[in-house]
This record gives structure tokens, sequence and C-alpha cells, in this order.
């Protein structure tokens, strides 16, 4: 430590203020505000964690987003990888470094923000930690869920012959950014997609509770990339349809200028979606919660990624986040 | 995100190469590599969750600590705070944001020392994050431990009468750091005790296990702040005995050459010891867990600490960390 003792009475106010936004905290024996928060989880349930980084200028520009967006999404993009495993959240953690540039009120805002977005799937604000940032602001989530004991979906389960599904749309997010950085206004929907993305947990829930899966991540790193982790995961290869990959309208249209974009679909990173694999071929989009899944290929005996034209002509993706695709 | 996909092959392999380090991980039925880590707790124990950032520049300084130490610091301070509950820790969580300095021989010796000291813990690292800093290197560690039912202690529970106890020695690590700061080297002892500090989980769980504690919470942000945490949450006040505080030999030989150092004993940072209330006057250092406790004053009715010394005169500490005190 720096200096010895480097928390000011600035950091228990702001706790307490956090404290109170939290509310009463009857799912939690001990919440905020002590050495660490208590939690009893309910018989046969697996506990489920996972840990994300934020960073200033890295993962986000505050130019381009309000602080309650990016607590709300800061929450979200935790609960996705809950979401990612049949799983339902129970209780976040918060870790802020604030950077100097940072004032009081947008400090309150994220927070008003984080909490906003917790209280959409009922998950608590359990604990965390404050403190000054030399450099950019950090925010450093961790997220707890539970699983009923033998639920649990991994990325290892894929087998050749089941079917390759995604959730929602593709790509919105990776064009929203692209619009962004050639200083461009986001269309609401695109603006949504980037600013305030979902997590699927009900959709990851259902798929679960009804064994419908036999692997699922989410698609956070781009559908390439995190395809990649199921198949070597599961030690199995894919053929996709690139017609079948599901676009938005906002999409499509920017997509009619400019074919190339198919890439952002492929390769573009923040859809927050849910890709598995199932041993039916015949989930159909409204039989399932929202927002559906469309099936988009197949899981194949060999190693390696085939992803296949309307012609039958293999495609080669030109956007970077197949790299290490391509190493492999 | 700023880069749609901000993950590069560099990324993957370094937890490839983590994963390795930790080893089979038989305790958890998934550990590293997939959105989210899963965990058993026994039944009748409850989760314990706790959270600390540790950022460069304001929590260390690589001029004054080796990476290995580094990430074996990283552990022991969030131990402590599972430790505080008398619990015992089962899982660790770390987000790593790089900063551009750092070369990835660094890198790993950080992780090496991490896993290093998990293990002396029978810890494990169970999952985590990875990403590039523009700024400070960023570590933010999760930790989880568990506690039997019923066992957990909180700050709350002190009452009047009470005996308050601290275990090890204070002050050792702000002296450390004002040598650091003063361009001195360390004796051995000093420098352990700000390098590599020991997270008292033993003597947590032996006092919690046998049911003599009423309160307890870890000294991290000095003495008298947190003591003055304990005395808020349970609603009382407390009589310091200044002679009573255990101090080092460095310690001591450093006081009888400035008498005002006795202020970093009150008030310096990262002591890492535990500080309980007890309804027994009579428990003795020899009887209780290394590094034993001593007895350092009483809990009164009213609000409000009272340090007195040998005299029978109240004290004034001048340190830094008392402000907050003053104001309450």
């Amino acid at each position: 430590m720096v200096e010895a003792n480097n928390r000011h009475s600035g950091e228990f106010e702001l706790i307490h203020w956090i404290q109170k936004q939290v509310g009463s905290c009857d799912q939690l024996p001990v919440g905020i505000g002590d050495d660490c928060a208590i939690d009893q989880l309910p018989p046969d349930q697996l506990l489920l964690t996972s840990k994300d980084l934020l960073i200033e200028d890295i993962h986000f520009k505050r130019a381009w987003t309000s602080m309650f967006d990016l607590g709300r999404k800061s929450v979200a993009v935790n609960l996705s990888d809950i979401a990612a495993m049949g799983g339902k959240p129970r209780a976040l953690y918060l870790g802020l470094g604030r950077s100097k540039q940072l004032k009081e009120a947008d400090l309150k805002d994220f927070i008003r923000g984080f909490i906003y977005e917790a209280k959409q799937y009922d998950v608590i604000l359990a604990g965390g930690d404050t403190c000054g940032s030399p450099g950019p602001l950090i925010v450093s989530v961790t997220v707890q869920g539970q699983v009923p004991t033998g639920k649990a979906v991994t990325r290892r389960g894929a087998v050749c012959g089941d079917a390759l599904y995604v959730s929602g749309t593709l790509g919105d997010s990776a064009l929203a950014l692209q619009l962004l950085q050639s200083g461009l206004n986001l269309p609401p929907h695109l603006a949504q997609r980037f600013q305030t993305p979902s997590a699927r947990v009900a959709l990851g829930c259902f798929l679960s509770e009804n064994e419908l899966v036999t692997a699922m991540l989410d698609v956070s790193d781009g559908l390439l990339a995190d395809l990649n982790h199921l198949l070597v995961a599961s030690g199995v290869g894919a053929e996709l349809a690139l017609s079948a990959l599901p676009l938005s309208e906002d999409f499509r249209s920017a997509l009619n200028q400019d074919p190339t974009l198919i890439d952002l679909a492929l390769a573009g990173g923040e859809d927050y979606e849910l890709l598995f694999t199932s041993a039916r071929h015949d989930l159909v989009q409204s039989a399932i919660p929202a927002p559906g899944a469309v099936k988009i290929g197949t899981i194949t005996a060999g190693a390696g990624l085939i992803i296949r034209q309307e012609n039958g002509d293999s495609y080669q993706c030109r956007q970077r986040g197949f790299d290490h695709f391509a190493a492999s």
C-alpha cells in the first residue's frame, strides 16, 4: 500500500449511500457492510461464480454511454455468464476504482443503473470495494448464481450430429461500435444492443431445466471465437450456414449497403446471446422464451469449422477475432 | 467496448497457462475455463464472499515488492476477510488488468505467487478474467469461504463489558511503508509483515468454532478506523489501553527513537490482524492458535472511544485515518 491508510471518510459515506440504495436485503443473512457477505444456498443447488473487469478506454468510452447505462451494462454482461450455464443469478459484488475525473454525481448514476439492472433480475448487490484509481475508471464485477445439481450446462457436451443454435441477433453491438467510431448517431435498436444489452437468463434456465442443450456459452467475444471455445472444449467441429445467421432489421439494411459487414455478425463482440447445441433439430423460435433462437449449423465429427455459403462454397471471415482461430 | 473484440490469442494462451499451474481441481465440479466455475458447498455451511481491488500506485508500488510477493499478498489480504468472519476459505477468483509495462515473465511470477499462497491455505484459483489496462496494473480478487450455520462472526455483537483483543502485532506494515518512503531498507520482520502478510485463518476458525467471540473484523485500515467500525456496528464504545498495544521488537526499537511512532500502531493500515471482542477476559496468548492475541481494552456502554495512557490521561492520535473518527 502506498499510503498506509488510503481510505477516507468519503469512502465510508459512499458505502453507506450504496447500502441505502440497495435497501432491505432479506435474501441474505448479511449483505453490504461487514468483512464478508453471508449467503445461504438452497439445498440441492450448486454455486456458480463469474467475474469480469470493465476498464475505461478498453471496454467502454464515457463519451459513448451514460453512467446509468454503464452501470446497467456492467450487471448484464456478468449475468450473461450465469445464463450461459443455465443458472439463476443470486448476488453481485462490485469493485470500483474511481478515476480522478469521475464526479460524485456520475458515480451515483452508475450505482443507480447497476442496482436498477440488478432488480430486473431479482439479484442483490451484496458487497464489494471502492478506492481511487490513478488512471482509468475500473469496474470489477463478480456474480454468483445457482443451478440445480445435475442441470448445469458447460461448453463440453456437444456431440457430432447436434444442431447448433444462437439466440437473438448477431452483430448489432459491433455495428453500433463501428458507427460510433465513425462519429455517427445510433438508431435506437442498435443503441440498446450496445449500451444496455440483456442477459438471456430466462432462456438459459428454460433450456437447462428442460434438458434441451448439450453445451452452451454466451457470445461475448464474437460468434466465431466463442464457437471455437465450444468446439475445442467438446472435441468436435461444426458446419455453419452463413445465410442462417439471425440479423436485425438495422443490421440487414446496413448489410445491403456493405456486404462485408457480415463479418461483424461472425466476429464482432458483445452480442451477449446464447450459443448452444442440442440433440433436437426441431426447436422453433416460438416455443422457447424471448428472444428465441434459430438453428445456424450442425456439429461435425472432425475438428475445425466450415462456414458454408448458399452456393455451397466455404466462406473465410476477414475480421479480427478470427485470428487465433486460424492459428488453431 | 472500444474494440469490438478486445481479446487476443495471448489472453487465451495465458488462461491455459494459468489452468496448468492450478493443476487438478478435484474440489470443484468445474474450475477455470467455462463461463462460470461451479462449486458445491457442504450441507449446513453458509457461503462467505469478499472482494478487493489492488491498484498499482494506490495499493502497491512495483519498486517495493516482487511480483511473486504481490501475488502472495493479493491472496492473503482477501483471505483475511474470510478469517474475520470465523470462516474457512474455499475458492479465489482473479481479475487482472495488465499494464503495458508488465512483462509476461512478471505476470507469470505474479500468478505463481498467487497460487503458492492459495495452496498454503488449501484454496483453489477457480476462475477470473484478464485484459489489458491503459493505465496501472489492476488486481481484482474475489474470495469465497464457508462457515457452519450459526458460527459466523459479524461486527455487530460486541456488548458493554466485553474484553477487546487484537492478534499479532500492530504498526509493522505502516512502519515498513514509512521506511520505504524514506528510501531505507527493511529489516526482515518488517519486510515480511509488509510484503507477505499472513491471513489469520486458523485463529479466526478457532475463535468462532469455540464461540469465544462476540464481534470480529480484520485490521486493514488501521486499528482506530476498524475499531470504530466495530463500535458503530455494535452500538457501543470502548476504552483502549495504550500500553497494552502489541508491538514487535523492530517496532519497539523504532519507537524508542521516536515516541510519536505509536500513532502508526493506532492508525497505520495493513496489519491484517484480527480485532475481536469476547465475554471472556481470561483468554491467554498461549491457549489460542498463532499468532495469539492480547487484551487491549474493554467495551463500554456509551458511544465513542477513549485511549488511556498509563498515567490515566486520555491520548489523542495525530495520524491520518483518525480523521473520519473525529467527525463521528
